[in-house]
């Protein structure tokens, strides 16, 4: 017997760790690999990243990928692995009609959460040195809405992302926004930030007493204990690239190895075993239905 | 201006290592990233390998995922890779029919190499401790013979893989059986072993007389050296499975620094940055499309 | 709002039916235009036929196709049709292994029944004028064994599909596979023939006793009144492939329309309009988003 | 032996008929057996219709599919069939970057032929009552020229369609928008109307002076015939929809036959046979190969 994995949704695990006081830990992941590792390691979720989708293709993260694509690669992550995935779906893909049709299709695979962010389609990743216009507040909040309303069950989960301390509009701006998002149905924001200190966030958590849930990616400030985050606000903590960061510098190694050696024999013992393989794929309990 | 990438065909580097009195070297990969480092570091080809394909969905390698994710998988590594990509096609998934279908689509998509197995459908992967049933020689030449009548390009290259050795069978059925696939039209063989020491493909290869190209997988033998294989007659090494073994190793320990850390400082400069992420992406060409 | 399309389960349709001492009535699709007209008339499901899906790729109903294509077929017609479909999953796409992943694949995106033959993989269309092998019966009842082992909810209906009679084994070989692939779990049980009367079908539900609901495809023998069949047994009769043989004569008339007299004003009157496209595809209340 | 379908570019198609002094004719299809048939019927070409394709899924022509899914559609289409087909891709998906990578996948799948608009993403279809909203001509022009620079030979041809008539800004708009879309490198120009007379066109085509092909959809002007709109200067005819709604108005007519009926016996004989669908599938051609 080899039944489906199954996982809890991003609504309950979230609520779980509130109730503890902890903040969520998720990982970025681009495939079904990285997402059981990911559990594996006691992580409570996945992120379904775009930069990790687009660059596992080898294309850049602004919007060339399809909703085809992401979706695909964050339910196949999803149906492998017992932790929640959350889909990164950038700005929903077009207008209220994408956004609606989205919502229909990533709830109808199974994901129960995704967060949408408050940038124009096509989206430039925020990392890059380039001038983000983000989308009016109020059409944004009509984005919020209908994806709230597109939602047949109501464990779906909507976390809106503002991008407006990447765009240096400031805390201000950041916290009408949010306050904004809340009021259209938002279940959580997602505060972007690309500063190198925690300041800005800091500065948005004091102010926004805990309304809903806040989401950080501490991508370029990377020293902030995620226990010294909960404690000052934060619900929910996304490690969003490192996973595939790491995989990048491992199989340069790898690749340059062999190529240099001539053989794998220095490579042995330094990465998994064809066993481990196996192991990763359930392979015993595959091969028990052979003879069910 | 951004020209899609554009690649040798399979066999046009075949002949050029074989020119040079070399061999061939390709490595595994099972997305666009693991193709395209390959190419970076100064590998031949790319072996878009069944095991680590399955592996990237935590599923076993036993024809559960399908042609369609394979191909999938074959076509996205391919389009972003200047080297060739070699799919592995498993038993060509089923009969005479699935064989054509397959060889039509691959040809299509611009794969410009396949590798054939005489196993029986749905396979089991060759390193399982599990008992090979091969298909009957006469009927997996049948099946090379409607490969290469399928195809529409000259260039278009079928590699016959014997499971011979992994079956227990001895050398001399290995030759009998790769003799028989390079009268039915095959382009090369593959021998396969897991022998923990070269010496059955060593006496393949003298009984051999460089008949048609000889291509290995030396998992279970790694110590020999590229060139030694070469000298004894060997055209082409896979390393077939060592990226995704890298990349397992890596994620897991990046992941589990994660956690036991609290925070991400001491991953920094042990990964790959952002902005290789970018470099990979090759973000500033296609940032230069926006003022075209 | 524009709330996803909600249907019931197979389960749950047939039940009513059965109740009502009514055969359930499908009809064949291969898209969600099929299924939502399909629903339209008032069927009680749709079979996303295998023939079908094959035809409008132009290919045999051979195997040829793989899973992912069926299943995406098959999640299309669901996903907007108020009313189950029911999957024809051919063999299983090959042994236990692979039946157990095919109920995790379609359960998890919908799916609510399968049907399940016991023809070998790969199976070749039961009206060709072929030699078809059977599957041994009790490596069939370990499909299903597995199959049912498989799934998620108790919804989740299986039907067992005998090629006993098109096989020429007559009706005690067809009732004895059946009794064996109810005792191993089958929801019910599919009698396929081509015979050019109801005679064989009859001779089976009279010494059958309502042991399990038998669904009937009458193809070859179209004149059995649907009330007839179910006052003899029958609880689903399926006509499997009408739809797109309308299509096909449809669009040869069309398109030879067009050509002969140079301009479509003959055929406007006897086609849909426009404006019946915007219907189907929900346009009024999709545009009402646009506004929310 | 069964060799892969193959089809002459529509640049040589296009060129062959203007020798001729006619008009290519082109009619719409969602799917191989659409393509195929429009074949068999004679027509020079197939329009990849994203209305078609859009509601064979029974959702708006608005976006909402993505490309992954036009053009999945599109290569089904033209693997199967042995004339080109031409790709509506709507408004290139995007911006310069979406345009770029359209053109890089849909030529490598085989596809020849594009045609790009100039309205906004996402897109509403032209025959809906809604103020449609041009891209300037300029940002248009712009992804003209990275649309022919991304092309990898010669012969892949780029549609410029301007909705300018559709959106009432009047013959000398539309003139200029063509001539800027030919200097930016557009190989020929759709203009598109939704008058009920061939009016508006003529009065373009007579000051066009034929610079470069000139493509129609005579949906709402049907009694134009092909020849006469060949004199005055159009290049090519595309049905655009006609299949679609013949094939609706068909699934209509069966599936009502068969519930009223309670049999179907009144359909046979005023739809294909069951041997026609083999025949669209060379059922025989692909038998010949089990004996290969």
């Amino acid at each position: 017997m080899l039944k489906p994995v199954t996982y809890p949704s991003f609504r309950s695990v979230l609520a779980h760790r509130q109730s503890q006081g902890k903040a969520a830990r998720l990982v970025g992941a681009h495939d079904t690999l990285g997402g059981r590792l990911a559990q594996e390691a006691g992580f409570d979720g996945v992120w379904a990243s775009s930069l990790e989708i687009s660059a596992a293709r080898c294309l850049p993260d602004a919007s060339v990928l399809t909703m085809t694509e992401y979706l695909g690669s964050a339910v196949h992550t999803q149906r492998g692995t017992g932790i929640p995935v959350v889909a990164d779906v950038d700005t929903g893909y077009g207008n209220n009609l994408n956004v609606t049709h989205m919502v229909h299709e990533y709830e109808a695979a199974g994901i129960t959460a995704v967060c949408l962010e408050d940038k124009l389609y096509p989206k430039m990743n925020s990392f890059v040195s380039a001038p983000q216009t983000l989308l009016d507040a109020e059409t944004f909040c009509s984005k919020i809405r209908v994806a709230k309303q597109a939602q047949r069950t109501d464990d779906f989960f909507v976390i809106a992302r503002t991008e407006a301390l990447i765009d240096g509009l400031g805390v201000p701006v950041a916290l009408d926004r949010c306050h904004a998002y809340v009021d259209a149905g938002a279940d959580a924001v997602l505060v972007h930030s690309k500063d190198r200190t925690n300041e800005p966030i800091l500065a948005f958590l004091q102010q926004w007493e805990d309304r809903a849930p806040v989401v950080i990616v501490p991508t370029t400030y990377p020293d902030w204990h995620v226990d010294d985050a909960a404690k000052a606000g934060v619900s929910a903590v996304i490690y969003a690239n490192h996973g595939l960061r790491a995989t990048m510098h491992a199989l340069r190694d790898a690749y340059r190895s062999i190529l240099d050696n001539g053989t794998t024999t220095d490579l042995e013992g330094q990465i998994a075993s064809v066993g481990d393989i196996f192991a990763v794929q359930q392979l015993t309990a595959w091969r028990g239905l052979e003879t069910a």
